[in-house]
């Protein structure tokens, strides 16, 4: 063993609005090899998310900020490399928390072993893994599905989105999503089963989501705020629930928008229509890990769930890859393959 | 029996802003007799509750608006004139949705009877009544206040607001009270023992919230929204609950304020902190009642919890009432006698 080459992604600078390619850093390192007690990790894949927006920023959120100079922060499939850790052995494929880089020591703590390894195995960074866990927790613990209930979502061609809108369907529900663009609405319908797609860059967006729900919506789940909130609100039923899950469209904002102030037209509707708005995180609900990883594995592997995927090629492009995510230019899973040689 | 003579207070013009007495009239109507399984009600006392400005409005809500021309609805304490109803007796006190008058016909249907009748009556419109309950089951099922928690009302010397603070005192908790004007305020800490009060019409509102609330605010019981909660909004805590019960300072409003527009402001501190709004109405929680009425019927008649009073003479000061109350220039419970001799 001996130090192994290593490249990794830095926070430079904390964006004013969208982030700039200039924001990060892009440096080449040795990792060193481990010792006692530790293992080295050869990243494979890198997920990409919106939550990692907010960990550049040093507002006031859940968890703590990127520090400046840190390695962005990231979750990983990766591959022990070398290991002097009595529990795991080179080859042994993990889900880590190892940040933006090719190579990374771990003691071991909080990474969890592949076994089986999903096939592909990215689904454990999509479908079967955090996204897929939010949506499965966050419906199951705050939309609270019935039958014949109406459940819309944004950013539905996200792992989140298409995940929430496919579950919604095995309760029972109608599921309508919202995407930008004709491709992603005929995704939505075609590939993940919803019951209707609205795209919201339609000049007549409101107009096309109330026909879209007819009973109005029981359940919207929010990834997204913005104009899109804005048209659903007048759509929610009464005793509506809405999980809060993401707000991408506010994440680059650097101002609030223009007024007039609408917060007396929410809450209004909040009070008049008993309408029950929740924020959370997929952390806020370990106990659905296990009912989650049994129900939608089962659907996988049955073939009555799909996931889609928009892979990225190479470390050096998960910048620019970030940038393009939050402005929804992806379709599907934002996964980078970090390792040439990454296992499907 | 005979025809009664009556009088009763219509809606004759819905209001724009604050409702004026225009909107009102005052007519003179005898109440005819009681047909076979019907009663006749004196009415007693009125409730006047700022629910009513929305019953005054076509807007869109959980109940329909008083027509044009009808009888302003209310919530009475009655005694029973004259009875063709095998369930009822002359000289019964009830609970009737009498609606502003001071007389009319009933079949029985809803009606309470009030035995025995609480000391003083008019607390079954009150603290044993409506809006207690609202406070009592708000607080249990939205709000869940823990041991050690801050609990936040606005109103706070209103019926519903003062049994909030009351109710959190009982379950442990800090309860900090939020009225406007130093009489309120002195009222929250000496007679319903808030452990703190904050006057929202200082110049340093917010700042004196914050310093009142020195471990931020777990449970914050909205009755007011407006400046109220845009001050609150900073203050709540990770995993915060807010029972939206009531927004009286938004009823007379005929146009959003002015931006920026906060909205998204809401919901970044909705997701980053998990904070759960929810709104509700009291006949949401019918299973809380029996539950209520033991509680808080005890600590009534232990003296450990208080109520008070704002006792209006006449019906026909019943509008003017109205509109003081919309804009907080009551203090306490609004009650209106409506018979010369209702008993206390």
């Amino acid at each position: 063993m001996a130090p192994l080459p290593s490249t990794a992604v830095l926070l430079r600078r904390r964006p004013e609005g969208e982030p700039r390619p200039g924001d990060f850093e892009v440096v080449r390192r040795p990792c060193p090899e481990p010792e006692q007690g530790q293992l080295r990790l050869e990243v494979l894949w890198l997920s990409l998310d919106p939550y990692m927006r907010g960990r550049m920023s040093a507002a006031r959120s859940y968890a703590a900020p990127v520090e400046l100079g840190g390695v962005m922060t990231g979750q990983a499939v990766a591959r022990v490399e070398s290991s002097r850790h009595p529990g795991f052995a080179p080859g042994d494929l993990v889900l880590a928390d190892a940040g933006w880089c090719t190579a990374a020591l771990s003691d071991g703590a909080g990474l969890v072993r592949l076994v089986p390894a999903p096939k592909p195995v990215t689904a454990a960074l999509g479908v079967l893994g955090m996204p897929g866990l939010t949506a499965y927790a966050g419906l199951a613990e705050i939309g609270r599905p019935k039958a014949g209930e109406t459940v819309a979502v944004a950013a539905a061609t996200g792992p989140v989105g298409s995940a929430v809108g496919q579950i919604a369907k095995k309760r029972g529900c109608r599921a309508v999503g919202i995407a930008g663009g004709a491709e992603k609405c005929r995704l939505l319908v075609e590939h993940f089963g919803f019951d209707a797609a609205v795209d919201h860059r339609a000049p007549d967006f409101p107009a096309r989501l109330a026909a879209a729900c007819p009973d109005g919506i029981d359940v919207y789940f929010e990834n997204v705020g913005g104009a899109v909130w804005e048209a659903v609100l007048p759509l929610l039923n009464g005793f509506a629930r809405v999980p809060v899950c993401g707000l991408v469209s506010h994440y680059n904002a650097t101002a609030l928008p223009e007024g007039p102030n609408r917060v007396p037209e929410v809450m209004r509707a909040v009070l008049s229509r008993r309408i029950e708005i929740r924020g959370f995180i997929v952390w806020d609900f370990p106990h659905r890990a296990p009912e989650f990883r049994r129900e939608v594995g089962g659907w996988l592997a049955d073939g009555s769930m799909r996931a889609l995927e928009h892979r990225v090629e190479g470390l050096e492009n998960a910048p620019a890859a970030l940038v393009d995510m939050l402005a929804g230019r992806n379709t599907g899973k934002v996964v980078v393959r970090v390792a040439p040689d990454a296992p499907d």
